[in-house]
């Protein structure tokens, strides 16, 4: 960012009267009152998130041919119970018995914290180094109305900033007790709260006529890409690796939303669902990318309550080993390329690795992508190796198998447990059960066979559990034998591992308006989105000079020229200065300007204007357009796609 | 469609069976035994449904300058009780309580009449002009699980084929006196069935924590642009007549959805809501669609129990009265224009009036496009005038004005009732509820006016209720005073009338399928899906003609043109003949294969084929890339596109 956009200090008030008067977003069922967490895309946001996703596509799954599928929200409760959201996606909620209020646990801790240790510093007389971002906070958050200036023990000051650098690694019990501990109260109030309790974040629904079948809003795009696996390698060739992608819209029925579009109850998602053969987690792009330099947060820095960046490339990163493997910094790097491009400041972008109790068992190793807004640093893109948990804990559900079969270079000779089933028996003992019962022993593994094996020889007979079935099941060795063999093997089986690039597409955005909105020095109340011309909702506004109808012929000529090469424009031939149709556009985000005027009619010559500098250039209707189209889609910068154009600074129209 | 296109006689079965084998979709949640009602679109579909929407957004979007929104799915309670849809949006359901099946009653009726009138064609001997598509049907629906050949008396017969010829305009109440008067049973058991109750189809679910909001999925996308009306006629500079579009999922708790793609419980939706001046809707471009002409089934036919279509130009439609307004003749000739551009069979494609007793009783007119498919004439694009009612409705509710507010060419005197508030005493009288009270009487209509006045003058009070305050409110002379004066008026205020073209993608999508899928009369085993260049998945198959290193550096060029051009393709460079590996991608609907053989290490000339017809031409890498553009995006024909290559028939490759 050139340092004039800088000189006037960030305001997220002017921002958030921006974007809302230019209706980028507005609060959802406003005339109704409105319901928080809920926001309505008006067309500039709409063609801004539109053309983000489109840039996604382009980026991610034409680049490295991926397979997109597009799998309903509607979610039956088995599913959701099986990946593990129905037992733990959930947030801690604490309730104030008195006032009926419910508060975000680990919110609430993070909040009351930073406003002691903001009144300590008072107290301290070091106010002066308050830092602008906390001002803002303060106006957000309602929770934490006022600050006293009390000072605390130098130990208490200590503790809580080593609380807050690991606010995200706490369970319910832990905030539990550190509300407890230090005394957390309801803010407004002063009255106690309740302990944490877990509420479940999906939103619940029921499926069909009879009610019965229990379902969910999918709270995240994936559960679908891995249900059809087996479909999506079939589709492949049998080819591995390969991904699977995925954008729409998912569902979080958050607690108390207030950080606006940060913190939204129906969001834009997109998901990519790479699977990789756990023996070779290295990718043939990776030399591609080894050298991009970026911003490390990683997981013993914020264990030792440190918040400072290590800047190293991702070459670097896998071979020291703090980025667990090859495809994962590959996507890591690639992450980091397409936020750029979009328009993500890289000076307030870092990569946080997860810390090991706040990720997931199963996972191998997690990064979030982190952009830094006036609400702190904010997580946008999850990129996580989940090693094969998600295909593993369905297959064992369903008695599918979701592997992939690989031809080996040569056989080999491998001792492994079988089982022998006397299916003619099946049939009369367990009548329409009989192939359920098949299948739930052929799904078993070699470490079940094993225990399988051991219980058959002991007592004779095994005893299990097969969903569905509500008895439980006996069978001796009449009807099943499992001995250990010496085979010849030709093929391979394996449960392919994950590496999961998840993408919040609502909050991306918001980050970027954040980033790129900026007030010209010369008047404050002109405010500027400097979005990517690539990304721009529209790219060209056409001006012409006055109304007289002289210049329409000219107008309807660089229209015709626009429509024809796909460029997106508005034409404004109203009444208003040229500077104040200009002054609007900079707040759409409108990296182009053309001015029409009576020179035009004459010689067809048209004037360019660019947003950010706004210097002007001249030249014919077909070579500015060129130079448009250069600069939004064939990644010239403006000195490259002006170069043989004229300066034209005589006739300011700023 | 060519005659060799439809010398195989089409089958339902061939084409779910390419659909779900090359996945361009598949049950979901299949490894759980499925949902009925729910589908997932695998990378074909997916691509398949995005180049649609692309289409859409260029043909309807950007072509009419349309203002796109994005609005939440979920919606709360009041919203929905404000739309109707609380109250209406539910269909009628049968129980059998003996064996707890649920029937969607108007389709029992249907199909139970439908299987008496051909089992009485079969008593009288008539069997042989029994339809293909009958026979079709017979397969799906597993209600009526035999035909019995019984004669019914003539009169019978008479009225059953009239009560089909309106089977759409009955409600619950007619459909219970026909399945009592039919005898209409439970066609597996022929138990008795409960009379006819009210099911209503959103899916409900409780946003936020405590769980006291009441909120429904979206039955449709139009609530969010209405609610927004005001945010859009000031980002469009006040300027009518305008439209806003959106494109997203809606969701409908079908009751036994089991038609496939067709009836479905979550789907894509894509809708225009057009606000025009309810004294004026003539359109701006009406002239250039005015000769396109239509196949139409108007209300009266269908009235006297018929079915033939008429045919004329839209101009004509408009003239004789027959289609309301020029607005509602210029979307429903667009609509036309963006099927027929997709792959609809524009002989299988017509436009059906609502009857008068279909129709909601705000609506002016309403016309559905349907397609012709094996599951008979299915509804794919409603296009309605709604007059005033949406915005009317949730003005009332919300007293929120939803108006255009219109300079007069001149002034004018008016008459009017005009209320008069002494507002200073209403805030120590109502308090918080102050703003509520007054902004109710403000928002009141001239009619509603009149009576206040009257109420006033009669009793010296008026007395009202306004939503949210529980009492009733009573107010005296000494509040409130209305009366008629005589004001000159420099502005027009009124409520825009809406049109709304409302389009079901998957239904579209499904019929599109239909209309294009044959068999090679020389081999029925090789079956074609004919889907448009301009939105098929994959544009190009890339056949090297053997694995043959040398053969790899064409592909590469080959690859990296097209790339360049942005144009979809895969390469197939397995071990499978090449007549095999373009049967594969015509089942997928890749209009265009490139050959690399020896030849074109030499001298890079390449062979193009085209689907359909499997004509084959060669040329140069940048010839035949051209021709795959100019064929594809450019509107050319492949006799145009392919005009200036050689044609190549001497090595057949089939």
């Amino acid at each position: 960012m050139s340092t004039s956009k800088t000189t006037v200090p960030f305001s997220r008030d002017s921002l958030d009267q921006v974007l809302k008067r230019r209706f980028f977003f507005a609060p959802a069922f406003e005339i109704y009152g409105g319901v928080s967490g809920l926001y309505d895309y008006g067309p500039p946001g709409c063609a801004f998130q539109a053309n983000v996703i489109d840039t996604w596509r382009k980026h991610f799954i034409l680049e490295e041919d991926m397979l997109e599928v597009d799998c309903t929200m509607l979610t039956p409760h088995e599913v959701l119970k099986t990946s593990g959201h129905v037992d733990k996606f959930a947030d801690w909620m604490c309730k104030d018995l008195k006032t009926g209020e419910i508060f975000r646990a680990d919110h609430l801790v993070e909040e009351v914290l930073e406003s002691r240790l903001k009144g300590d510093k008072e107290a301290r007389g070091i106010a002066a180094e308050v830092k602008e971002e906390d001002e803002d906070k303060k106006k957000r958050k309602k929770k934490v109305k006022e600050i006293k200036a009390v000072k605390l023990p130098d130990s208490e000051v200590a503790e809580y900033e080593n609380i807050l650098a690991q606010i995200d690694g706490f369970s319910g019990p832990q905030l539990g007790e550190l509300i407890t501990k230090y005394n957390i109260t309801n803010p407004s109030t002063g009255g106690p709260l309740e302990l944490p309790v877990e509420f479940n974040l999906m939103f619940e629904t029921a499926i069909g006529p009879s009610g019965q079948l229990k379902g969910y809003l999918r709270p995240e795009t994936a559960q679908g890409q891995f249900l059809n696996f087996n479909k999506l390698l079939e589709f492949n060739n049998e080819k591995m690796p390969f991904a699977s992608a995925s954008i729409g819209k998912s569902f979080r029925n958050e607690i108390s939303p207030r950080a606006g579009l940060l913190r939204v109850r129906e969001f834009l998602m997109a998901e990519i669902e790479h699977f990789v053969d756990p023996d070779d987690k290295s990718h043939a792009k990776f030399d591609v990318v080894k050298d991009v330099k970026l911003k490390f947060l990683p997981k013993d820095v914020q264990e030792a309550g440190q918040t400072e960046l290590i800047e190293k490339t991702i070459g670097e990163a896998v071979a020291s080993g703090m980025v667990d493997n090859k495809t994962l910094g590959y996507f890591i790097a690639r992450i980091y390329q397409f936020l750029i491009k979009i328009g993500v400041d890289s000076n307030r972008l870092r990569f946080r690795q997860h810390m090991s109790n706040e990720m997931a068992h199963y996972a191998a190793d997690c990064w979030d992508a982190e952009l830094q807004t006036s609400y702190g640093w904010v997580e946008c893109v999850g990129c996580a190796d989940r090693s094969a948990y998600d295909l593993s804990v369905h297959a064992a559900r369903t008695n599918e198998k979701l592997i992939v079969r690989q031809p080996l270079p040569e056989p080999v000779t491998v001792e492994k447990y079988e089982i022998d089933i006397a299916k003619k028996k099946f049939g009369p003992k367990f009548r329409k059960d009989a192939g359920a019962v098949e299948k739930w022993l052929l799904a078993r593994t070699q470490c079940e066979l094993e225990d399988l094996a051991k219980e058959l020889a002991d007592s004779g007979k095994i005893t299990f559990k097969v969903d569905a079935i509500p008895e439980q099941i006996e069978l001796d060795t009449d009807f099943v034998k499992i001995a250990k063999v010496t085979r010849t093997e030709h093929i391979r089986e394996y449960t392919p591992n994950v590496i999961e690039p998840s993408f919040g597409i609502g909050r991306i955005i918001y980050s970027i308006f954040e980033h790129q909105f900026w007030a010209r020095p010369e008047d404050e109340a002109r405010s500027v989105l400097s979005l990517p011309p690539l990304v721009a909702p529209t790219k060209v506004l056409l001006v012409p000079l006055s109304s007289n109808p002289e210049l329409q012929p000219v107008v309807k000529k660089v229209s015709a020229v626009l429509k024809k090469e796909l460029i997106p424009f508005k034409i404004d031939d109203s009444s208003a200065s040229i500077g104040k149709r200009y002054a609007r556009n900079d707040e759409l985000g409108t990296p182009f300007g053309i001015t029409i005027d009576f020179e035009s009619v004459k010689d067809n010559s048209i004037t360019l204007r660019e947003r950010d500098s706004t210097k002007q250039v001249r030249g014919s209707i077909e070579d500015i357009v060129r130079a448009i189209k250069e600069i939004t889609y064939e990644d010239s910068t403006w000195s490259e796609g002006t170069a043989k154009l004229t300066p034209f600074e005589t006739q300011s129209t700023e």
